[in-house]
């Protein structure tokens, strides 16, 4: 049919840790070169939660050297997926909150399934951190200005039924639905001609790409500088006990 | 009353072809500077049509001169009509593929007979070519980025109630109802004195109309450059095929 | 608590004058210097007025260099006001025109009195004036693209329902309700680590920040030409009869 499925299956809870990105993006790209296939549409295998985001363990008690090996993964993720030519559907099985939201809000598409305990949003403020400017200005593409200013400062987590009422999610569905749901959207999108379509989308999301482009090394730097302060290090290692007393 | 009311009536189904795009600026540049004429009303005089857009046969079989002055004639349109100083309403009575959805994109207010037999849309990706980057930025200003992505990357044509739903158009009305409305929203917008009303539009659409003029000649080449390519010129010969068969 | 409320006592109906504007910005600033102090909510003395905007006297046949001052201390407010490392809130206790409502708009949230008697709107178009760029921008950051320039245009003032449902106000409250919701949802704000809240916040709205201060002089000059102008001060002194004769 022209269409992959990439399940996320790094248990407890599909982390984007350096492994989990270099894998990530390794797998896109050969899809991406790969002629017989349109589409890709991302899901979760691990229950309840579509990926939690960056992996923290990545940027605690870290080298710089790490650090900016991890950012520039991350980095490389976003660029190949939210530029990718195929067509891009997130089905959200799960919770999905900071890089795992970044991971939905590139995609074409969103579709999650209407369990109101499954939240995705932006957090990191409620970390202490800031989310970078062009997972801001992913956000902004997709929820506009006023939504995102807000959403972004208090860190909100938003509850499908909130996520798909501020625009953060296309669709709602029961759980049961979603496969069958995501296929049927994917065969709209590819009853498009190819080529159209992705000469549109590029010129929908050029702007924002080549920002991160123009600016790659400074962010780098400045994730390096902010990560490392005494002060954000703290508030992730209080981040993680806290976690782990969860368990 | 300072009205002027412009009807469209180019059957079988108002496109927009060359003779059409220089009549109807000469007429729009008439009115600008008639001191007496303050708004203009466009409308469609041929049922079910507003405006089926650029007139493909312009696009077709053509010499390269011929492709620069038909493009140019399209810039030409836009231009005029988008920074128009009068108040502009589109009482779009009946179907707006394309650029007929330009025009009326391109206009203060969108007042559209409920019909959910009439749609529209910029549609381009259906037929395999892309909407320029202005077009684009036209469908922005109106519904926002991330209904226009979808949208223009679907080459969606929405029925009324979801063109209305989605903000392409500001108001449903019955059909006997709609030249009426169309004159009282005239009248409230002509309530405003005409200066700062019209300096406070230029604000609001400057960023725009400064980028087609900043590009205007390589834009052009694009155009050509994309429409001489055997395998579009294929597309549009299928799609006329296509269309003289459905008559 | 952290919190201040700043309470708008400026009878008959809190213009924003000079002497009103240097002792917001000396308030504000005071507060903001106040390590104590992690918010403030913006709210009026006067019955059923929050502020209703410039002081129209402050822009009438005074001198050139008045005109100069007035203008930069209208910039100084809002320049402090939207770069604000405090949470800020609006609790609109009443109308709040024009560069009243600029204040609304350049809080993080705003809270109105549900009476539909109460309206808010940047109505400049009405009174012959064009908003400056800043107010514009201040405006599409909170309501979008398209809803501003409707607004603008037409100089719309909308009822609190009208507000609330195109984005201008974020919540509406019964009158008795106000402060009490206002406190609340400060204390939702300040739930967050100020130093993440705060680069979130400057993240979003620096662009629009930077642009007033790369062009401030010019935007003053520009000010001062058009308000300079005989037409411009004749509708202005037409406009303050009209305000006298009302009461």
């Amino acid at each position: 049919t022209g269409v992959a499925t990439m399940k996320f299956k790094s248990p407890p809870v599909n982390s984007l840790s350096l492994d989990f990105l270099t894998e990530f993006c390794i797998s896109l790209e050969k899809l991406e070169n790969d002629r017989a296939c349109r589409g890709v549409i991302f899901t979760s295998a691990v229950p309840k939660i579509f990926s939690s985001g960056l992996d923290i363990t990545e940027m605690c008690g870290k080298s710089t050297e790490h650090y900016a090996e991890f950012w520039r993964a991350v980095q490389e993720m976003w660029l190949r997926l939210y530029s990718s030519n195929m067509v891009t559907i997130a089905a959200v099985n799960g919770s999905s909150p900071a890089g795992g939201c970044l991971v939905a809000l590139s995609c074409d598409y969103r579709i999650m399934v209407e369990n109101p305990k499954f939240s995705i949003g932006l957090n990191e403020a409620q970390l202490g951190i800031v989310a970078p400017f062009w997972f801001k200005d992913t956000f902004v593409n997709v929820v506009g200005h006023r939504v995102a200013e807000r959403s972004l400062q208090l860190g909100s987590l938003h509850t499908a039924p909130e996520a798909h009422r501020v625009g953060l999610v296309d669709e709602l569905v029961p759980e049961e639905k979603l496969q069958e749901k995501a296929a049927a959207v994917m065969a709209q999108w590819l009853a498009l001609p190819d080529h159209a379509r992705q000469l549109t989308k590029s010129m929908m999301r050029k702007a924002v790409l080549d920002r991160l482009v123009a600016h790659r090394e400074e962010d780098i730097q400045n994730f390096i500088s902010f990560i490392s302060k005494e002060s954000i290090q703290k508030s992730l290692r209080m981040y993680m006990e806290m976690l782990k007393k969860r368990k």
